[in-house]
């Protein structure tokens, strides 16, 4: 299973560490992290998975597989700039955003036109977005969408 | 010029006809009306647009030309999927929004992230976004922003 | 109705001649000349529409609507690059392929994964293409198009 | 390093074990396999590469994780259709194909216009497709692309 994190490419240092944390533990229950594979927010969470073992994916605006962060296993080069955003929201069903400014806000208004769920930690608060304060939060969260689905 | 109108495909006969009288503007300023091509806000700007001799582009999800409604002249149906709100976006310096849901919020988000000016009429309440009461309003903001381009 | 013209950006001063008379002749035929609004064919195609005041759109790789030539109407700057091969395609039913490279087998190909026609000139002798040596037969071979499917 | 195999998502019983070889071979190798994620050659690519242990990737036309065959690791749904064929070739600096009809030819034309290699068994004869005979030869070929570009 797929989850997606989704946040700014620059952060700050206290969101860098949730993002990484959330990398780890999403690792941890096995599900493969998705995420526009570039720096901060990116970068924490696959850095985090990593660290756990897990396996991260990388679904980048640019044409060039060497723009991924250090900590991703599979690069998908898109070339289509930040319209691969709606790529990092289609691959998952569950999408957490941490932080982020308006390509975070576009990946949150996709999510929920295909019908997502987005978890939100220090994130925009718009309309359908569930916010959580912490990574294991998060993961909580993501279990009890689960849960329902079935 | 391009400018581009965004908004639900579903809308209150009040933004319908806000939508209309926009297009109309549009038109009578010379510039061609770029849109997604569908029902409500984007068929109404059209419609507007077409009365008063302009010329109307639709960006279609589909891959079919037939998906358009009948004020249309240049027809692309891009088989995107709501990927394509992405380009309605890029198609225009300046887009003007009125009502919408999540659709329209991701064009506005893509917009900010690609340094294009938002105005608003009775749409989301996002930070950048330029909100007025009126179409004529919005043409005045328009022709602000065109100013200070030069 | 659209009519996609496809094939090099760069080209012959002689298939230059060929897409100038075939946009031309599109233009008096009344139909909308779509192409990829560089240069070479695709500028030759633009210039040849406009002389007859025809309309020209130009679906274009980069965001940047400045990189359209000098004789497209409306522009549409995708910001896909080669990806928006598949959209030039897209908007007509029948595309005219001249000289090319594989970029032009690229759209070719498309066009028939699509079910779309195409006519060539001087250009990829693939399956299913139709070879004319003239504009004027290219119009001809259109015509017979339009025909069949009625 | 990723290694796209593209081909029909129709394919006769011998491609089919053409293409399950490939794919073991691929997977013996360590590297990622990339492919459309549907039925025929990419099926086949994909259950060789989990018999081996690989990692298997799927960049799906459809918005829908469901349709990836069975032997997907990685699933990509990114509902933009065929236009998904470029996102497929983007993702390796190599590309092999087996048989495919217009969908294949799309992606090896859209490989040259992109600087890829391509290796083609049983495939369309395009200028600059290297034909090999097996998937051992292929994997000799891709090994000597490799050695090249150090």
């Amino acid at each position: 299973m797929n989850i997606s994190v989704i946040g700014g490419s620059k952060c700050s240092k206290k969101d860098y560490e949730i993002a990484k944390e959330l990398g780890g533990l999403i690792a941890k229950e096995g599900w493969t992290l998705i995420c526009g594979g570039r720096t901060g927010v990116m970068e924490a969470a696959c850095c985090g998975a990593k660290e756990e073992g897990g396996t991260t994916v990388a679904i980048l605006p640019s044409a060039d597989a060497k723009d991924a962060n250090p900590y991703v296993d599979v690069k998908i080069p898109t070339g289509l700039g930040y319209a691969r955003n709606i790529l990092v929201v289609r691959a998952s069903e569950i999408i957490v955003a941490i932080s982020g400014k308006y390509g975070t806000l576009s990946e949150i208004a996709f999510a929920f036109n295909e019908d997502r769920h987005v978890i939100g930690i220090n994130t925009w608060k718009i309309k359908g977005v569930v916010p959580v304060k912490t990574p294991m939060q998060a993961i909580s969260q993501i279990k009890k969408i689960l849960k329902k689905r079935k």
